[in-house]
């Protein structure tokens, strides 16, 4: 298939791998609203500028959509999903639904199939999750993430004056995790499964006190969870915490009557952006042989048959049943 | 929604423990070749000859095909499928697609929907080997069994000249799976992987070295695995054997540019049948759902999204994302 990504960022940059490394699929080219000399994707792939995408009608089957998440993705993946088949990796929950109907909309307008949400989480572990609650309807699912970082997290902390660069590292409550594995329900909210511990590198003359306080204190990012702030040297930010390893897992308990069952999904990466790009390609996929069948419109992950998902030689599939 | 189950066996009854913790679903009965009088159902349980499940068009939304795997399903399956939506968890690997072939064919004709090869392997695995093969293509895919009782070996087992009873556990390899969770490639072989150990009893003035020679030369079931087989006397077969614990992994190693990322699934019930018939149930009111939206035929496990899946209220599958 021929594959478009647009963005140019750590995923992005992830995602062209990906499509090099895929026999099956060429690389149209990266969109970016950089310039080919700022990016530096190298000599042998092609950059075009963003607002062009529109005149590649013809040349490209889906784009990954990779341009940052938290503020782009909401106007960038409907725009896309005007002229071409689209995923993206749009993981601020509470604004899924009224991203879903922008994209939706677009899509259906345009006779194009998109698929919003993709990646672990939102993506696989959501699959985990709906998998493990279908077959045991009365479950408890628990989601454990880390030890990874959190980009936006990190990006939380960057928001408040006086913070220069910050990362934040999401790390598992591994004893509630070994309970559950147990077989022993927990009553915890999320907050107790999981601890932050951030690093902090502060603009000079900084109040650190009050920086930590606030961290400490913000709603939905770090309130309520135990929560390390150390402030740091930039040379030891730029050394030390380089790494974008990330890991999780899903469990579900149900206590049936013969006992307790335990279903588990666990994830772990030497590199969020790469794994991330290998679901999305996968999607990416996915959305051309849903639109190839007329299946048009705004998709997530629980919309999608794994036959349409799955890439290897058809009838393959069945040798994994 | 109304559910018949067909057989009962371990598993019939424990799909009839699913639809009776189901409060969305009534139990319409049990079809059965044997009489009420045998079966023990209990009296607030209908018991049906199986031969007259026709005769019940109007009452039943969706059968549980529980009816014994190797003999039973490539006939009561299609039978079913002419008048019924029916799942089944035939799990015969190599004879699938002709199962398939004989299901569809009685489905299309009917206008029903059937999903065949439903458990946790086929089944649940299935799942995790084709997402797993699907968002890291060039990744190994590793399927651990037990420590669980295969009633597959312990049928083999029997079919040999002097044997009374047989159990067979699967016993996976811990150290190779520690191996694969620190990212290490294995070069093994399926049967490296596991061990089995049998318990036999046999019959009076059998020979206990042609019985054992005849087990750990057995192709497809033993030879080739590290094999143990235990002589035991009834009473203690009776006594010790009892349990239906099962458990296995699906693991997933891919080496990218980054390192290497790995997936894992992971399955533990005190009960094979108790989780074997909550998978059936979901997939049977999936069935149901495909066939009001006119998606007749026979299914896999691939085939089904998601969504069609999910039985909880419509729109809830989003706080799942």
């Amino acid at each position: 298939m021929k594959i478009a990504v647009a963005g140019y960022g750590n995923l992005g940059k992830a995602a062209v791998r990906a499509v090099l490394n895929s026999e099956a699929d060429e690389l149209v080219g990266v969109f970016s609203r950089r310039s080919a000399e700022t990016l530096g994707a190298g000599e042998n792939i092609r950059v075009f500028p963003f607002e062009t995408i529109a005149l590649f009608a013809e040349e490209i089957d889906v784009v990954l959509n990779c341009t940052g998440s938290a503020h782009d993705l909401p106007e960038t993946t409907p725009f896309i999903a005007s002229y071409f088949n689209v995923v993206d990796s749009f993981d601020t929950h509470a604004k899924i639904p009224e991203h879903f109907q922008s994209v939706n909309k677009a899509a259906v307008m345009s006779g194009k199939t998109a698929v919003i949400s993709v990646g672990w989480d939102p993506g696989l572990f959501s699959l985990a999750r709906i998998y493990m609650e279908s077959v045991m309807p009365s479950c408890r699912t628990y989601t454990f993430w880390g030890r990874g970082v959190s980009q936006g997290h990190a990006d939380a902390i960057r928001s408040i004056d006086g913070v220069l660069f910050a990362r934040e590292y999401t790390i598992p409550a591994e004893e509630a995790k070994e309970s559950l594995r147990k077989g022993r329900l927990l009553n915890l909210p999320q907050e107790k499964l999981h601890r932050r511990v951030c690093y902090v590198v502060e603009k000079d003359g900084a109040d650190r006190e009050k920086i930590r306080e606030e961290i400490i204190n913000m709603p939905e990012y770090f309130k309520g969870y135990e929560t390390e702030v150390n402030f740091i040297s930039l040379d030891d930010f730029l050394l030390e915490h380089k790494s974008m390893a990330h890991a999780g897992n899903v469990i579900a308990l149900r206590k049936g009557d013969a006992g307790t069952d335990r279903l588990e999904f666990l994830l772990s990466s030497p590199s969020n952006p790469q794994i991330t790009a290998g679901i999305l390609l996968a999607y990416g996929k996915a959305c051309v042989r849903m639109n190839r069948k007329n299946e048009f419109g705004c998709k997530t992950v629980f919309d999608v048959r794994p036959v349409d998902l799955f890439c290897g030689a058809k009838g393959k599939e069945t040798e994994l049943l």
